[in-house]
C-alpha cells in the first residue's frame, strides 16, 4: 500500500472510506437524531405517499423544539427581527417604538449597519454588554464583565469550543471529562471527537435524578486511575432528567471542583424553565460569587445560555452565549483566535439574544403583550409538566420522577425479560426495540434511553413535554395503552 | 504533580493555562483577525476619545465583507427575510407578491412553520433541492442530487467538516492536506486545530497567481516522504490572489487528482465574482463531468458555496452549503451524524441561501430591481478591479497582477534592506511592520502577505477592493503616498 503511493499508483478504491477516514468522528453518537428519527422522518414520507397506518401522523417527542411543536414566536423578539433585516419598515406606523428603537440600536452596532455584516468573532460589543447587564440582574447585582461574554452559534457551539481548548494530552494524562448519565448527548459526542475521556457519574433516579458528591468522588477518583480529570460538567435545570439542582447541592459542587482542582461547565440553557414548588434556578455564578473571594478569585468556570429554550424556543437562530469566569487570560487570547477561525457567530441569532436579554420594561408599549406571551407558554409548560409525571405514574411499570424543569421527561420503564431476550435476538438495545415499536405502532416519536446513558440493567425513554396540551394528554394515553400491550405481549 | 493530583490535593494554579490547553489550537493562526485588524479597532477606540490622529477614520481593507464597506443589501431578499421572520407582514400590501410566495414556501417547510424552529441537520429539504436545480443550470444541465447538498453555516463550517472527516493516521501515515500559498488561513488554521499535516503548493506569481501542476507535483512528491497526502484544496476564484482558473487549468488539476488519488475540495465561494475580460468561472464539478465517467465516476470532491460574497455579501447570516460528489454511502452517514452534533445550520441563513440560488424570475415583479441591483454590484466591482491594479502598478516597488476575481488585489511590494532590518530589530515580519506604519500614520488596514504566506523573501499585503469607488481612489493614493514615503525613509 504504501509502496503504491510513493509510486504514484492509484489504488482502485475510494480516497475516503469508512477504514480510511477520522476515527474519532466514527465515535460520536448522538441519539437525539439518530436512526429512531431517520425512521420517523421515512414514516412521514410514506404517510404523505398514502401508505396505510394505524395512525394519520407522527408526533415528534424527540427532541426540544418548542416552534416545531407549534409554539408561537413572542412577538416583539420577531418584529424587531423583521425591522433589522428590511430596515425600510423602520418607517412603518405598523410597528411599535420600542421595537423601533431596538432595532436602531442593533444595526447601529453592525458593520455598515447591516445584519449582513460580519461581525467581531467574540459577538457585537453592545449585545455582550447588555448580555453582563442581564446576568447581573439575574445574580442581584454581582458584576459580570462584557470582555468574559462570547457569543455563540447556539449554546453547542460555545460548548464544544470550551471542551476544545480543554482537552489535550496522551495516554494516562488524556484529559478526562465528568458528565452526568443520563446526559445530553451534545457531550459525548464532543469527547468523542475529540478523543477526551468521558466520565461518567451517575444521577440518583430515587431522588429525583439529583446529584451526589459522594457519587461525584467515586466517579473521579476510578477515573484518576487511567485518565487526567479536568472537567466537571453539570446541566441545570437538567436534560434530560428535568431536575433542578438545589442552592446546597451547587455549592457542594463548586466546593468539590475546588478541592479537585476541575474546571467547571455549567450548561444552563433551560434556566427560565422551572416549573415545581420549592423549586428555582440558582446560577452557578451567583452562588460560586456568594462563596466568597476563595471560591470566586479561583474556581474557573464556563456557564453557557442559549436563544434555543426557555420561554423564546427560537432554535433556528442558533443564538447564544457564554461567560467564563477566571480564564486565563493567556487562554482568552486563544480563545479569541479560536473563534476568529470561523468568523462571527450568526448576527440574527446575536440580535434575537440581544432581545432575550433585553425584553420589553414596563414603561414600553410592547411590555404587556410580551409579558403575555412569556407568561402565557410559562404557566402551560408548568401545567404540562405535572400532567405527564401525573398520568405517567398511573401506568403499571413506568416511574416518572416530577418534571421540576427543562422540557423532558425521563421515566423508568421495566420490560418483561421476553420483550428483552427479543430485542436481543434483533440486535437492538431493549429500550430502542421497546421506541421503535412505539412508533411503528402509534407514530409517537421518543428516544430510547439508552441513547442517554443509564445504570445498567434498567430502561428509560426520553419525552419532551412540548406538544400542545390536547395533543399532549393523547400521547401519554397514547403511550400508557402501548406499553400495558406491550407488557402484555411479552409477558 | 501526578501524586499531588492522586491525593485530591488542589494545585495552587490555574486548571487552563497555555502550558495545559490543548497544543492545536495554540498552533492555529488567523491573520485575517490578527493583531493588525485588533490595532485598528483600537485605534477606532481612541479616535472616538478624541484622540488626534493623521486621518479621520480607519478604512478596513482587510476582509471581504461587503456590507461593512456600504455595500446595501438586496432588496427583494431582505423582504422575504422579513416575511420569514414576522409572518404577518404577509398580509401587507407594501410587499410584493414574489416575495410573500418565496416567503411561505420557505415557512412551509420549516417545523410549525417557523424559521425559529430547528431544521433537519443537513438543512432543510426544499432548499436543497433549490440549491441542486441551481447547480444544474449554472452547470449546464448535469445532474444534481439533493442527497448530495448539505447546508451550512457559511462555508467555513462545511470545510472544517470535510476536513475532520478526511483527517486520520499518526506520523508518517498522518493525512496531509496540499493548499495554494497563499492561501486564505482558514485552511492552515482548520489543518493545525486538527493535527493534520499542511503541504503548501505555490501559485505562479508572475503568470497571474496560477496554478500549475509541476507545481503540485513538487508539493505532492517531498510531502510524500512525511506525511499521507489525500486531499488537494483549490480556492477558484482565488482568495487572496484574485486570479480565475482557466478551465484547461481545471481539467489539469482534476487528473492529477484522479492520478494521484487525491480528495477534491474545490472552495467556489466566489463564483459569481468575475471581471476580467476572456476569464469565466468554470465550477470543478462541470468539468469533471465534461470529462467522461472516467472521471465523474471516480474522482471524490466536495465544493463549496456561501451568502457571504458574490453580489449579495450577506456575511452576517452564516449561510452556505456544500455538494459533495461520489462520496462513500457509509461516509455520508457518518457525516449526518457528525453535522447532527451541532443541530443545524442557521435557517434565516437557510432561508437567505435559498433565495440567492432562486431569485427572482423574469416573468415576477421583483425581477427588475433585481437585476438592476446586482448587475450594479457586480459592474462596480470590476470597475473597483481594474482601478486597482492600474492605480498600484504606477507606483515604484508595487506590482500588481490584474484582480480577474473575486474580491481582493495581493500586490507584491519592494521593501528596503533598511526597513526589512527595522523590522527585524522591533521583532515583526518586515511586510507586518509596512502594514502597521501603514495603519498607524494613515488609517488603513491591511493584512500583511505574511498571513496568507509567500514565497521567501517575498513580500506583499491583502487588500479587499471593497470600499466605495470614491473611498477606494483615496486609498490607493495614499497607499501610493505611504510607499513613496517608507522606501524614502529607509534608503
Ligand atoms: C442541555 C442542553 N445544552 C445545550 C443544548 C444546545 O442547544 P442550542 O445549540 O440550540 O443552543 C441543548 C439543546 O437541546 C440542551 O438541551
Ligand atoms: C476562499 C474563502 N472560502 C471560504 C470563506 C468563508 O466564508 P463564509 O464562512 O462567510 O461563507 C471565505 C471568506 O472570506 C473565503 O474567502
Amino acid at each position: 500500500l504504501k509502496s503504491q503511493r510513493l509510486n504514484g499508483i492509484s489504488h482502485r478504491g475510494r480516497v475516503l472510506t469508512l477504514d480510511s477516514m477520522n476515527p474519532n468522528v466514527k465515535r460520536v453518537e448522538y441519539a437525539v437524531r439518530g436512526p429512531i428519527v431517520q425512521r420517523a422522518v421515512q414514516i412521514e414520507k410514506e404517510l404523505k405517499e398514502g401508505v396505510k397506518k394505524p395512525f394519520t401522523e407522527v408526533i415528534k417527542a424527540n427532541i426540544g423544539d418548542a416552534h416545531a411543536m407549534g409554539q408561537k414566536p413572542i412577538t416583539f423578539f420577531r418584529q424587531v427581527l423583521a425591522l433589522c433585516s428590511y430596515p425600510a419598515l423602520l418607517e412603518d406606523s405598523k410597528f411599535p417604538e420600542d421595537a423601533k428603537k431596538r432595532a436602531q440600536r442593533i444595526l447601529e452596532a453592525c458593520g455598515g449597519h447591516s445584519i449582513g455584516a460580519y461581525s467581531t468573532s467574540q459577538g457585537i460589543e453592545c449585545i455582550r454588554q447588555d448580555v453582563a447587564r442581564y446576568i447581573e440582574k439575574r445574580d442581584g447585582g454581582i458584576p459580570s464583565n462584557p470582555d468574559n461574554i462570547y457569543l455563540s452559534t447556539g449554546a453547542s457551539d460555545a460548548i464544544v469550543t470550551i471542551l476544545k481548548l480543554l482537552v489535550c494530552g496522551e495516554g494516562r494524562d488524556r484529559t478526562g471529562v465528568m458528565i452526568s448519565i443520563p446526559q445530553y448527548p451534545l457531550y459525548s459526542a464532543a469527547l468523542a471527537d475529540l478523543g477526551a475521556v468521558q466520565i461518567n457519574y451517575y444521577l440518583d433516579e430515587d431522588n429525583c435524578w439529583s446529584l451526589n458528591i459522594t457519587e461525584l468522588r467515586r466517579a473521579l477518583n476510578a477515573a484518576r486511575e487511567h485518565c487526567n480529570p479536568r472537567v466537571l460538567c453539570i446541566i441545570n435545570p437538567g436534560n434530560p432528567t428535568g431536575q433542578v439542582q438545589s442552592r446546597q447541592c451547587i455549592e457542594d459542587v463548586i466546593r468539590f471542583a475546588k478541592e479537585e482542582h476541575l474546571f467547571l461547565m455549567a450548561d444552563e440553557v433551560y434556566q427560565d424553565n422551572v416549573y415545581a414548588e420549592g423549586c428555582q434556578f440558582h446560577s452557578f455564578k451567583k452562588v460560586l460569587f456568594e462563596m466568597g473571594p476563595e471560591y470566586s478569585n479561583t474556581v474557573e468556570m464556563a456557564s453557557f445560555h442559549s436563544t434555543s429554550k426557555c420561554y423564546m424556543g427560537e432554535c433556528g437562530f442558533r443564538g447564544g452565549y457564554m461567560e467564563v469566569i477566571n480564564l486565563d487570560p493567556e487562554v482568552k487570547a486563544q480563545l479569541i483566535k479560536l473563534v476568529s477561525v470561523r468568523l462571527c457567530p450568526p448576527v440574527p441569532g446575536q440580535a434575537l439574544l440581544d432581545l432575550v436579554v433585553n425584553p420589553p420594561q414596563p414603561d414600553e408599549p410592547s411590555y404587556a403583550t410580551f409579558m403575555k406571551e412569556r407568561t402565557a407558554v410559562l404557566s402551560t409548560l408548568a401545567e404540562k409538566a405535572r400532567l405527564t409525571e401525573q398520568i405517567f405514574n398511573t401506568v403499571p411499570g413506568i416511574t416518572c420522577n416530577p418534571v421540576q424543569g427543562a422540557m423532558y421527561t425521563f421515566p423508568g420503564i421495566t420490560l418483561p425479560q421476553k420483550a428483552i431476550d427479543k430485542a436481543k435476538e434483533l440486535g437492538l438495545v431493549p429500550d430502542m426495540f421497546y421506541c421503535m415499536r412505539l412508533l411503528e405502532e402509534d407514530g409517537i416519536c421518543l428516544v430510547p434511553g439508552s441513547g442517554f446513558g443509564q445504570r445498567e440493567g434498567t430502561y428509560h425513554f426520553r419525552m419532551t413535554i412540548l406538544p400542545p396540551t390536547d395533543k399532549l394528554k393523547v400521547v401519554l394515553q397514547k403511550i400508557r395503552e402501548f406499553h400495558l400491550r406491550f407488557t402484555q405481549e411479552f409477558s
